[in-house]
């Protein structure tokens, strides 16, 4: 059944749930297709349609109810739970990462790091011992971790890929510049800043 | 006439735009609405109705010359030019920003870095002298960027937003998890790992 959503749908579940969360936030009960889709630029349409997929949340007339969508797309989503993240790269972007505070509340954190710089090796960031890379496969099994974010120098990425691959890894998010291949059951994505830039610069003048 | 396109539409030009540079850099010379479809997880209908958006790329048999259709989306999104961006932030975040690859032929360069922390400005991040936030406005006009990349803290991401605004930036890209307020002409993107990485826990069991 939910394997018939296709996965375009899928990718706006998580605007929807974040525009709920902010909403939520602010203190509000209700909320209806039209401001979803101001604040998020998708039609009012689709987003009705796209939320029809999963049951009725909403009331013609009177909308949705904020905390109980996001209660609904938290479940479907799986994030009504704390996903542990094994990260890769203990440079500036993994340091970051390391270090990101918008994990709060969102289902993941980061719970392991590794690094194949023997001068980093065995150093903190914040909690984290960096761990060598060697001893990636093992841990991570160990632990039965399942998500891994990406972030070493494009060279290495597709090497450290096959890795986390091996290791059980299912999900993927790549923060280097580079194309990974990876079995059909991995799912990958890519932050890639110049995908946004080239977005804005289409209204530059 | 361009301003008649939603956004939504944009938004899908620099993911065309990426596949088919993957595609010119692997040798190819024709591809089709059904192969970028694959590669992005979108409809091939949905693609052919988004570029006859802007004109008649493809010859129905034949596909698409890719060549040909990357020069178009580089001149639609305006990247037949290489644009000057003003970056925020000399921490962890900026840095990697700083020193990150997947700029090259893309049509974006970093120029120049701001940082408020006395501790590290006037030192260098590769050919870059990080400047004072105090200097960012004056830099920021004198220079004519309209670019700006931000990777502050998020308590301090508002205020410098408003900088950015009074500076004449028209686009920032906002790697603080925080949604900033900005007058109407002005665009801003956000790089949110959460967003991508829900998009996986759906599919994990």
């Amino acid at each position: 059944m939910e394997r018939a959503i296709p996965d375009i749908v899928v990718g706006r579940l998580p605007h929807y749930l974040r525009a709920l969360q902010h909403m939520s936030l602010e203190g509000r009960r209700l909320t209806s297709s039209q401001e979803l889709s101001e604040r998020l630029g998708i039609s009012a349409a689709q987003i009705r349609k796209d939320l029809s997929l999963f049951g009725e949340f909403g009331k013609q007339g009177t909308g949705y109810q904020i905390d109980y969508l996001l209660n609904q797309l938290r479940q479907i989503l799986k994030v009504n739970q704390i996903w542990d993240i094994a990260l890769v790269g203990a440079g500036d972007m993994g340091s970051a990462i390391a270090r990101y505070q918008g994990f709060t509340d969102r289902g993941f954190r980061v719970v392991m790091i590794f690094d194949n710089d023997p001068s980093v090796i065995g150093s903190q960031i914040g909690p984290f011992t960096i761990q060598s890379t060697d001893e990636l496969v093992v841990a991570i099994q160990s632990a039965d971790v399942r998500i891994a974010m990406l972030a070493v120098p494009a060279a290495n990425a597709q090497e450290v890929a096959d890795m986390l691959v091996q290791a059980g890894i299912k999900s993927i998010l790549n923060y280097a510049p580079i194309s990974l291949n990876v079995p059909d059951d991995v799912h990958v994505q890519y932050i890639d800043p110049v995908i946004h830039l080239q977005r804005m610069t289409y209204y530059l003048e």
